[in-house]
């Protein structure tokens, strides 16, 4: 390392960074619009949070929660920072040992949400690693593959350097071939956000197959998978044969159980899963998270991880599928108006963003611009998600049913 | 960067890391001490962990922040990453603007801990800075630059490579020399935890000073500031002129009052803070800080932000200030009896730690064994915090009065 710097020197990769986060930038112009129409009537499909309050076993629990830290015997300070055994063995136990996964509760890390997990995550691994994205994707996975170092500069057809890109498009059914260039690090998301699309557990076999052939690791954000409603479409990685060895596992309580603003999440780290030294060694990954998990994190909120624990029980369960349910019959609404509006529509099955094809008439900031400034619809422009978006719209379906058949109304007119 | 790896790499730095963090240590001794005793009447003194419950102020604040999320009309999702403004407002006013010092909303990011705004804030800088830090010192400034690559080896002498030490030491005073060495990053911690010492403002404005003179950036880290009892004391570095060109501070409620289960903290980057490319190019780091924390950080939960604000309170002030001082009469408590006892002790005025050196007789892990084994008081070996604590011990204030009373009792016992 050169250490004779005269001056505090800056992560320069930052300024390879594309200018402006995605949903900052729908918030500029949400914003512009309304300053210049302020009694407009807007109805928001952007960003995917949830609208629906917390279920009541979950407020229950997160009152006693709370009730705990006013008195001096159940007060609790540091809690481990992998998180309370309760809330991890309510994870281990509902979420994988009773669908026949096997899951130790020390594969378990909980945290304060999967954006900081898939962003974090990476700090464990080489910089010298080439990773592979789905194209469109969740902008955090490459956006934090930058700021660490592990892509080159942004070319000027929208894709970084030495970062793989897998399209997904309606070409290919949304199905990523194997990276022609091996890969060491793959972020996969299933259900699939931006697309809402999804893999059968043979399709997903394909890629546990090329991990462990290559002794690659995935990065699997489940973050959606509560929305799950066909049978063929594995919940978790780990329903693969061979996966503990090479997958990594984000779940969130953010969608499951609308904690978006009280934020809970968790990691699952197997403890047989390694990666490699630049010599050849293999290490255990599992150390690893939890020297990061230890040294850089303090534990979720004692009274947050009570509430997320209440949606294990058998009332909380049946709320929060209610739910779900509101979701996803929105869903459905919008899957069918769409199509009827002449969109070719993806997704909304089983994840609650439904994703349609603009055809070659629109580019995905124009029909943006268009449904903002003739429907008063904010949606998400598929091209903010990466090049593969571009000509697509994501639409969420966290929205009242009232505005999501007010939207409905509103798009067929626009379009018609 | 080569690309033709074969395999999924970890972050080998890891492996530079010194088994074990400190307070795992401590747990695991205690534990084992547990097993082999297990009716010991233990006393904690240990972990820097709050023991009284949260102020009734705050509690009411923090259920009616989870009864907004009962309704729909109130419920918050997705919040601002950097907090909301009504808390941002509360502590610019109540912590800046009312003691005379300038700040602005935007400059203040809350976050869910200092222990990770400490480790983080180093992503925004370039791995090829030199670090400086006290030593001792809390030892994730040191592991945090150990896993980002910002060091060499761990040496024989328990020094990393490449890394600056600052020694503070019963023979300076615990006042740190500016570095032998230019330093571009400097982790200052005052009140210090573990030495419970502070700087005054003409000590202070030194390193504001030569952190201008050397375009370097000083991490401040003000975690205990409440405890400061002293007026020649400043609270916050930018008490000192100039400051604001070259400094970073840190602030936390977890000792302030009590969130040390609960999870809030902040973080201040001045507007006119730079930093520098390797052209010599000067940057904010208001911006890059901005575009790391809305990617990987999604904000503290509501109902914490909500129970945060109410300590700005009229009712709250006061609470949290009765919690303060019957802290800080245990730390007299224990200063008396210790300086009784025959321990030459520093600390304890304006900081809830007591620093006691133990002579020539004693290393810090083998009176840590013996407190444990003869008095059954966990305290923190000085050792742990870096090679210049070596022969001390650190008590923490943090325990009932009971508690504290018995500890003391019991310790004049075992050392006359």
């Amino acid at each position: 390392m050169a250490k004779n710097i005269k001056m505090a020197r800056i992560n320069e990769n930052y300024l390879k960074l594309k200018g402006g986060y995605l949903f900052p930038e729908i918030g500029r112009r949400v914003k512009e619009y309304q300053n210049s129409h302020p009694d407009a009537d807007i109805i928001r499909m952007g960003i995917g949070d949830v609208t629906l309050p917390l279920a009541p076993t979950i407020i229950k629990a997160f009152h006693d929660g709370v009730e705990d830290q006013s008195k001096k015997e159940s007060f609790k300070g540091y809690g481990p920072e992998q998180g309370y055994e309760f809330l991890r063995e309510a994870i281990a136990e509902n979420e994988y040992r009773s669908k026949g996964i096997r899951m130790s509760i020390d594969e378990i890390y909980i945290s304060d949400g999967s954006k900081c997990d898939t962003g974090n995550i990476l700090e464990i691994f080489s910089d010298q690693n080439t990773i592979a994205v789905q194209d469109p994707v969740y902008p955090v996975y490459v956006d934090s593959s930058v700021m660490g170092g592990r892509t080159g500069i942004l070319g000027s057809d929208g894709y970084y350097e030495n970062l793989v890109y897998m399209p997904c498009t309606a070409e290919n059914n949304f199905i990523p071939s194997l990276p022609a260039k091996k890969a060491d690090i793959i972020f996969l998301c299933y259900p699939n956000n931006p697309t809402g699309t999804t893999l059968t557990k043979e399709q997903l076999k394909k890629w546990v197959d090329y991990a462990r052939k290559n002794n690659s690791v995935i990065l699997f954000d489940a973050a959606y998978e509560t929305y799950i409603s066909e049978p063929e479409v594995p919940h978790s990685i780990y329903e693969i044969d061979g996966a503990r060895e090479v997958a990594i596992e984000f779940r969130s309580f953010s969608k499951t159980a609308g904690f978006t603003g009280t934020r809970c999440a968790y990691i699952i780290i197997p403890e047989n899963l390694v990666a490699f030294t630049g010599s050849g060694e293999s290490k255990p990954l599992h150390p690893l998270w939890m020297r990061r998990h230890t040294t850089k994190f303090n534990g979720v909120s004692y009274p947050v991880q009570r509430a997320a624990a209440a949606i294990f029980t058998e009332e909380g369960k049946k709320e929060v599928r209610e739910i779900i349910q509101y979701y996803m019959e929105n869903a459905r609404i919008m899957r069918d108006s769409l199509t009827q509006t002449g969109f070719k529509v993806f997704g909304g099955v089983n994840a609650p963003y439904v994703w349609v094809t603009l055809g070659n008439q629109y580019k995905s900031w124009n029909m943006f611009d268009k449904l903002l400034d003739e429907a008063r619809i904010v949606c998400t422009p598929g091209s903010g998600f990466g090049p593969s978006g571009e000509g697509y719209l994501r639409f969420s379906s966290f929205a009242s049913r009232d505005n999501v058949i007010r939207a409905m109304e509103r798009l067929q007119k626009v379009m018609f």
